[in-house]
């Protein structure tokens, strides 16, 4: 049933995890969203390329080989249930540790899969989105910007926040006030011919549709993606606004605050090659 | 013995925590590092302030009479172990909640607290700490500055790094480049008499220890302390260099890179009128 949930610890059923953690005490870890289509979990080698660059980041030993092993067993179990569609977050902590910031020197990190079948079928795209503009701000962190680490928290209150207002999502600025994304996806602009999209070298999470986007989708549809500092005018003035993440793909931006837009053929197109990319 | 733990949670007794959970998944959360004397959590009124700061700034419920409750039946158990020095971490976590981002309407918030004997006595000023510069700077987050949430990859990492050089501990700095706080702990200079931290609006976290020397350990020595924006030549120049967090009181900083400092008064001073307020 939607909203069933599956949870493993290192490829053991489990219902809980064993204290102390580091992902717990500070985020000292990483995760990925994936897409699962029956037993298949959607481009997970992008998933993998995310996480690698994360641990190499964090310091922690590369995991992927353990990863891929566990969310084969995993996705087995998804398949037994007959889950046509499901999420599956895969969560890496640097595991236990004395008291203290100081990781371990040999640190074993843990890896946690939860599994959540999914109501919608992912074949078809969700309805525009209605936005607000977030008072949450991405925090200006160079050298973190680009992962999809455990520190989360202003993702969490800009959700709060749209959700409380009734919205379905919100756009989030940089310090500087430059819109970069939605709570969860990337943000992409078309003016003029052209699709924008924010370069993530101070904050945001690098997303694995986005690439998708820019290196496959928008090119099979002579378009080209370029990375620009956004700013409000722009997203404000675009032809079409849009965003895309792991679960949805793509979805229409349809309002943001008095700004509307009623068509959305570049959206629409490019979610026709993800489409055709999913089977 | 020094380094045995304990851990509960809700005020049991487990090894475990139940998943999902928001303080994993998403830094969801916020904590305390208390300094234990017996059974007496030392400046508690302080701790419950900051964690009430917090609760506010995330959306929390207010949960200081909880927390008082199960912080005390902690330190019962602590003073059955006959525990001269303990730590105990309280950790509060937003709890359960469906997949993404958005936190449940009504989070029902866990307290996790675990305790941890020490071998110090804390009642003598530990040796002046050779510090270097750390390469990890703060974020820049006006929204969450001077709180002690879960998301705390930064100081994880600047740990590692000194850690790995050898180091009793690093200055970090802000985005611009500004001194701001050690990795656990704030950082005060000695500057022609007068004592100067950073205001933290920006990022850093308000430490218990940092308001105590602010608002009753300086003032009684007849010294001033002035929130300022911190510059690397201020702090080569101080003529005395120390920081303050909830365990260690006060610490003298002895070296950063090819500077020295060999005699520390106003640290010292500082640190009888801490042992003072220890009894």
């Amino acid at each position: 049933m939607p909203g069933d949930s599956l949870i493993w610890l290192d490829g053991v059923r489990v219902s809980s995890l064993p204290l102390p953690d580091r992902g717990l005490e500070f985020g000292d870890g990483l995760f990925e969203t994936l897409l699962i289509r029956g037993a298949q979990p959607l481009f997970l080698h992008l998933h993998l390329a995310r996480l690698l660059k994360g641990c190499t980041a964090l310091g922690f030993p590369d995991c992927n080989d353990a990863v891929r092993v566990q969310l084969q067993g995993a996705c087995g179990e998804i398949e037994t249930r007959g889950w046509a569609w499901s999420a599956v977050r895969v969560t890496l902590t640097r595991g236990a540790g004395p008291r203290g910031y100081a990781p371990p020197q040999r640190p074993t990190p843990r890896i946690i899969i939860s599994a959540t079948a999914l109501a919608h079928s992912s074949q078809d795209m969700a309805a525009p989105a209605a936005v607000m503009l977030s008072s949450v701000r991405w925090p200006s962190q160079p050298m973190l910007a680009g992962l999809k680490h455990l520190n989360r928290l202003e993702q969490v209150l800009a959700a709060r926040e749209y959700r409380d207002a009734g919205h379905d999502e919100a756009v989030m600025q940089d310090q500087q006030g430059r819109p970069v994304s939605v709570v969860a996806g990337n943000l992409f602009l078309v003016c003029d011919g052209r699709i924008l999209t924010a370069p993530l070298v101070d904050c945001g999470i690098a997303g694995t549709r986005r690439s998708l986007i820019m290196e496959y989708w928008a090119p099979a549809l002579g378009l080209a993606v370029d990375e620009v500092d956004l700013s409000m005018a722009r997203l404000e003035t675009a032809q079409e606004v849009f965003y895309s993440n792991s679960l949805l793909g793509l979805r229409a931006v349809s309002a943001l605050g008095p700004h509307r837009w009623s068509s959305h053929p570049v959206c629409e197109a490019l979610y026709q090659q993800y489409r055709g990319a999913l089977t």
